[in-house]
């Protein structure tokens, strides 16, 4: 897969649960980073668009767990987003170890962008980033 | 869909993010706690299994998030699990806003268990939990 | 120490870390919870003051460990809250397990209210708090 | 106050409460990290002890809260440790803005070590850490 951004991590020994391995809730707070940095990366500031009354949103979670990361591990998470339809978009995700560059995760996450009043909305700045591609 | 367990919850403020509504990954969070709590109700005791070398896993996460909570909301996770091969177990789960009963996430999580090798294995309580089934 | 506030909980086993007990950071999330239902019991609602721009902040958080809380525990959150001057206030906080009513933590939260501009303002909710008792 | 050890941070949005700025228990969580990192570069591995029956744990901890990090800011935490007595040892922790060096947070975290049988142990490589001071 062409990923279109990259962000490394190291993981942080309160993100390990009693399993001495990172809790499966914790991906997607990574993957969540990530999405924000690949788009931030491109002008769009989740944060400002929140308070502008845009709020981006999941819609559906896909992970699979592959293997897991461990205290001192340094990852690399891999995105790439593209446009399913008019109001929704789709990031493909997947996280790697380094230096090994194995494949600890693989995500599809779907979001969609609403208005104030809950409609589906998309901003300029993101339908911008889709007719560049 | 027949749930076998239910758990009741209510929003904890520091689960909303700056979009005011429960962040995403809190939705694992309160799965996971359900799931370990529908695990207990039968005999299996996650953490104890974890010390004694044997590690429940998740394998897969497919999460479908339809409304989001906000603060104040009280809410139940209703749950079941269903055996999906020698050594995969799946878990239904359904999360409902009290008192109005809308759905507002459904998730289908797939686990397995592994020893101490990371090799699957599944323990007796586990066992006999499908076997009664 | 007279208490005006309880609130049971029971651990969840995210919450616990690679130790196999309950990180430290999240006793926080605890006493947060613990105040703001607190202050909902007295008619003052955290999330509606922020929408109408009056936060309430700490500004300094005193925490003893006393011993950890480990998985499947439960603990009661027992509370008080008292005017410290004008414009803030404390919560003497204090954590014990069930059922054997150990100390586990004991808490010391300053707290106070600010307006849009980030100025020191008590709303009219929080001042009668302290006005009744 | 002269530190020996800086760890740079970019504020994730899922840190972020609902009002808008980091939680306060997140601050925990960034503290924890950068005295995990301060400690590995002198050779404690907090994981590593924890699995070989030693544990590093909190007794104490005071955080003054100075102002809000938000969404997309930059910080550094910077630490300095030392002993307070044959046991016990004090981190003296601080957070600056970055670029602007705005004193964020200042915090004084207390810890021991503890054996198996929950008993101050001190591991030799503490002990060496301090003897080298």
């Amino acid at each position: 897969m062409e990923y279109t951004h990259s962000l490394e991590f190291k993981v942080r020994d309160y993100e390990c649960d009693l399993q001495g391995v990172v809790n499966n809730a914790v991906y997607q707070n990574y993957l969540e980073h990530a999405r924000h940095e690949l788009l931030l990366a491109r002008g769009i500031d989740f944060a400002a668009l929140s308070r502008a009354g845009i709020d981006l949103v999941v819609v559906r979670a896909e992970l699979d767990y592959r293997q897991s990361l461990g205290s001192g591990d340094r990852f690399v998470v891999r995105s790439r987003i593209e446009q399913v339809s008019r109001v929704r978009f789709e990031f493909r995700q997947d996280i790697y170890r380094l230096p090994d560059e194995r494949l600890m995760l693989s995500a599809r996450i779907t979001g969609t962008s609403l208005n104030a009043r809950g409609r589906p909305q998309v901003p300029a700045e993101l339908a911008a980033l889709f007719d560049e591609a």
